[in-house]
């Protein structure tokens, strides 16, 4: 079950995607695509995201790989649909994409065990958590600037439930530039499984139904420049399609 | 002008506070204070926190002074109303209050001139941001668990219009446990300004109509225990009371 969420006629409502590209909307309208604008395919009250989860990643960062989960929130003020264009700001140096599972959470959770996590879970989207490394210049808190500029969080296109996705924890990921296939990682090297993760957060807060776990990104960062097409894809969820201007 | 949000007569309800410590309801029903439960004043969508921006706090922890604001999140999870219980976490060591004004936002801010920032702000309220110091283990994020612990961020007890708060830059700041006074400040001592720090953020981020800004404490750190009545309370605010379980 896939499910999408989008601006059409006026108002805001779920859509279910068709095989030929086209949206099913609640009252049987069929939508095409240029009909409608793409919108992040929930409305989180926290998103929690990972730093540094896969060690090929931290490696080509220089840093060493956590020991225990490195979690920072990001603001809502990120987020964008599908189709939206990312801004890449003026002067800076490096902007890169980052291709990861994002996780939604389908009822309040707290301190919930490893073994229960998936019965806390009711699908997955895909996030593109751009990271402007010149802002990574705070000792204190690296980044916040980073991380939280105005859509720079690309999600969606939708959420695929838990049941259609499987085992979330073997699944290829894959980032293309213009048709070029620049990132490519799969969600079993995380350093810190979803299971794991959930265990971990829910220890000492709540999560809430629609809140988002995003779960970090592989190795292979590349800049990107204004005109690029960026489509972050992850295989049983989707492709992630952005323009940065 | 003085606003509260509380749950009366199973709604939930904005309410004038009274000199007689009762409750003015829109309905012009004046209602006493053990019939309502207070809730957080404001509803935000974002919680933007300052690090270290009193020097003399600083000092305390044995950490540097930022030389540029030193920002985190909070999670909404985080928020209770004044009269609340907050959790001492079992088996921990430290848990310090910190008396702290909030800025409350009155309008969509972006890109907003220091001059030009207190036309941005609608109001203040009074947040005490309980931190766990035992968490700051994590030499990436350091206080991502130290200070996101469910109900550890009493707010309130109303919003007071910045009419009627004048200066904010000019406001006593003081903390009681138990009926002691243990912390004591002046707004005045802060190294990033509210004008410098609402340009700063909005600089690369949006806040929203109701979204807050925790300006940070000053020295004055003691550990609390279960048990403790503690008092946080800033001059033409008020006092927001909480208690340790």
């Amino acid at each position: 079950m896939k499910r999408a969420r989008v601006a059409w006629n006026g108002t805001v409502t779920d859509a279910v995607p068709l095989d030929d590209g086209r949206l099913l909307l609640p009252d049987g309208t069929v939508a095409a695509e240029s009909d409608v604008i793409w919108l992040p395919p929930v409305e989180p009250r926290t998103i929690v995201a990972l730093g540094l989860n896969y060690a090929d990643h931290a490696g080509e960062l220089s840093f060493a790989a956590p020991k225990e989960p490195l979690l920072f929130f990001k603001g809502k003020n990120t987020l964008i649909g599908h189709r939206g264009r990312t801004v890449r700001p003026d002067g800076v140096n490096v902007m890169h994409y980052e291709c990861e599972l994002a996780v939604v959470v389908g009822r309040p959770a707290r301190r919930v065990k490893a073994e229960r996590a998936y019965d806390y879970i009711c699908g997955y989207t895909i996030a593109n958590d751009y990271a402007v490394r010149d802002y990574l210049e705070n000792y204190y808190r690296p980044n916040f600037r980073v991380k939280n500029r105005d859509r720079t969080t690309p999600l969606g296109p939708w959420i695929v439930s838990h049941e259609e996705v499987g085992d979330p924890m073997a699944l290829r990921l894959r980032t293309y530039v213009n048709g070029t296939v620049v990132q490519e990682g799969d969600t079993g090297d995380m350093i810190f499984s979803i299971p794991h993760l959930l265990e971990y957060i829910t220890e000492f807060m709540t999560l809430a139904p629609g809140d988002l776990i995003l779960t970090g990104t592989p190795k292979g960062a590349v800049n990107v420049q204004p005109g690029d097409e960026v489509v972050t894809e992850i295989e049983r969820i989707g492709r992630l399609v952005n323009y940065i201007e």
